[in-house]
């Protein structure tokens, strides 16, 4: 792994996979990174200019364009950076989202801005306004109800532009893995050797189709980013569109490493975040479907839900699109995915998913299981690849790791969307500001629509 | 040049810059390629399963991707190879083309297919329909006046995939780049090296922005492919997205390499089809107006004009879209282009530039300077990187290596657009079953109209 071509890749696969994993690490002692506003791509002043000059460019590998500051710009353009496959909505007519009325609008926005809560951290209380800097956000979206009540948008972020979801990813996935349980065309305790003969020798060969959607596969998945034998470079070796080296003898695609993984641990047994998984639900969703993950995200999502904008994920060398981290799209887009979980498969009067789907994942998955490396959400779960939060809440989520995340609260009845670019790969420094204001948010909503 | 990593991109810089100069290569005797019905994408079976089996791969480098039979289907899918920026349609309702009613537009499609003609190559007559066969035709569409009367997907393409465009991406940025003249921020008559001073050193200095719109530059610039140290070759690893090689030492993008250039020849001397000038223009066009030729396009363009998709555009490692030839679009939305040449710069009632723009192109360029080497054009001219046809019928085109086209005959009112993916870089090959095709339909649609 010396060829800095077959590095390439690794970063943009390791940090999608390494959400609230960071936890562990001591934060050292190192100078503040430039605040929002200092790093804002527009300021820094990347990309301008025909060509940019030197030190403004951002190129591959990896390394370069996605370190802070520069990943603030880069996530809103991988397609620049990478070969990628489209999420077609179709040739129609988008179907408008619902706002409040202009000046609802104005009024909530200001009363939302303002709105105070104190982050999990110590730190002491700070609006929701300042929340949105401190989180390094690109773009954030609430609805109440099927209405936007705020949208806003920073840094390299417009309403017409596309933004990294990263392992929010997963969650489409897994999203579309549920459906095809709902609809029969999937059983969820079938062992994913009888689907995918291919694993046979791989330790995901016994697992339940079930185990993988829920990331409690006994596999083998380091992603020690200090080890230079981790799988987690491996991994993102096989994934790497780009041209391998002529001394590279690994696994070529996402498929061809899912079938050498080898065991550690008992299938069922716990909870353990690994990008792999997502992938193999995505293999699996693929071979039953005959479609490709992007495939089916249009036919059963993108076009029918009325998107705005085109998605696109990520591909590795063989075309077979990234389920567990590439996916890149609009926020107003992501917006109607959550609506569609909040109203249970039902988007613009029309059903697209069994209720079903969406009942199963706010079930959760065992909590027993789920473990305490995310503090702020022990007692929670991850089923179907999303999150369940713990609490009275009833609040399910999709996230990916620089702030990224789909926030579906049943009991408020809102849906907070936002894509961010936090300057390190940790939720666990992004939930601390995040969670407490998306309830100070959803109480203060609920409570409106109760006076 | 040893390395397959910075010799990637090579062939496909190098065919979209080779139309038409292989017609001075005999014919070797070889065997028949596949016909259009054998090598359909679909029947070859490319690129289906998950994985797809090792011999119906399609991957990098392009020596494999854009090969006969692979090329079919690879131009409906740059990107998955490549990466690319967006050129954005925005987010309102696309505005429907305008279609003859239902039953019209089956009778005359049924009388288009058995149009006849005469091939220009001694073939025997020849009906439209099985033209479209004989030309690897993947999507047509024709206008008479400002209605669609006949379109037919073959191949890779359907009515919501986009197809690469190869040279046709020239005439884009020449008419940019007009629209630009016309509004007087460009002036024709400025020396290059006044408007971008880094091409001081290079040919490039002293010719006037008119000499590089018509390509009339003495630009060295060799597109022998037999020659390993053609400047093809140069041009090609400098462009190519993909990491270099730590032994490349060349120029890193479109734009240093344009500013390296040597002279051959006086400028303004004679027409001599070389894709490094489309590049100048595109670069020239990003200077004056402060935008990329994409997010130019989107703005002047597929914004304004009612685009049904997104197009986009492959680019250079610094993020350069390529100007000479990286579009790839939907079949309807380069109709909308070649209904705005038509009807000289106004589309759905909007004007969306002025019409000097078309009538300095139909003006067309000094045919002395045109030469012989394409012999169905022979008395033409290429002005604004729009190719003027010889003779009494005012047709102006863009012109594509594998077969594509915008063909706008002002006479007739009629205009065809049609992607393919002939077997081989050389339009000597699909004229003869082109341009007389062509001209039997409009003069069939002329007198219809008449009737």
């Amino acid at each position: 792994m010396s060829s800095s071509i077959t590095r390439t890749w690794v970063l943009l696969v390791g940090i999608a996979a390494a959400t609230g994993v960071a936890a562990q690490e001591p934060a050292p002692p190192e100078p503040a990174p430039l605040t929002a506003a200092q790093s804002d791509p527009r300021v820094m002043g990347w990309m301008q200019g025909f060509p940019p000059p030197p030190d403004k460019r951002i190129t591959q590998p990896d390394s370069v364009y996605f370190s802070f500051p520069r990943l603030r710009w880069s996530v809103c353009h991988i397609r620049q950076l990478l070969p990628t496959i489209g999420i077609s909505r179709g040739l129609g007519d988008p179907v408008p989202l619902r706002y409040v009325g202009d000046r609802e609008l104005e009024r909530l926005g200001r009363e939302i801005d303002a709105l105070s809560f104190t982050p999990l951290d110590g730190r002491p209380p700070m609006t929701w306004e300042q929340s949105l800097a401190a989180n390094y956000t690109d773009g954030i979206l609430v609805f109440h109800r099927d209405r936007v009540v705020y949208e806003r948008y920073f840094g390299c972020l417009g309403d017409d532009g596309k933004h990294a979801a990263m392992s929010m990813t997963k969650s489409l996935t897994g999203l579309l893995a549920q459906i095809l349980v709902a609809e029969g065309r999937l059983d969820e305790n079938a062992k994913v050797v009888d689907i995918v003969p291919e694993v046979a020798r791989s330790a995901y060969a016994d697992a339940t189709v079930r185990q993988v959607m829920d990331m409690t596969t006994g596999v083998r998945y380091s992603e020690d980013y200090a080890d230079p034998d981790a799988d987690i470079w491996q991994y993102a070796a096989a994934a790497s569109p780009l041209p391998k080296g002529e001394d590279y003898a690994g696994p070529n695609g996402y498929f061809e490493y899912l079938a050498q993984v080898q065991p550690e641990g008992a299938n069922g047994a716990a909870f353990h975040y690994k990008t792999v998984d997502a992938d193999m639900v995505g293999w699996i969703v693929s071979r039953v479907s005959g479609k490709s993950v992007s495939e089916l995200a249009s036919e059963q999502l993108w076009r029918p839900m009325g998107a705005e904008q085109d998605a696109y994920m990520t591909v590795d060398a063989i075309g077979t699109p990234y389920a567990g981290g590439g996916l890149s799209a609009g926020l107003r887009d992501m917006g109607r995915l959550g609506l569609l979980m909040l109203q249970e498969g039902v988007i613009n009067g029309r059903r697209l998913f069994p209720a079903e789907v969406v009942r199963h994942i706010r079930g959760g998955g065992d909590p027993a299981r789920f473990g305490n490396a995310y503090p702020a959400l022990v007692g929670g779960s991850y089923t179907s690849l999303w999150w369940v939060y713990p609490g009275e809440h009833d609040v399910i989520a999709a996230r990916g790791v620089h702030g990224q995340t789909i926030y579906v609260d049943f009991n408020a009845q809102v849906v907070i969307v936002r894509f961010a670019s936090f300057p390190k790969a940790q939720n666990t420094l992004i939930d601390p500001t995040s969670i407490p204001a998306f309830q100070a948010l959803a109480g203060y909503l609920q409570a409106a629509a109760d006076r």
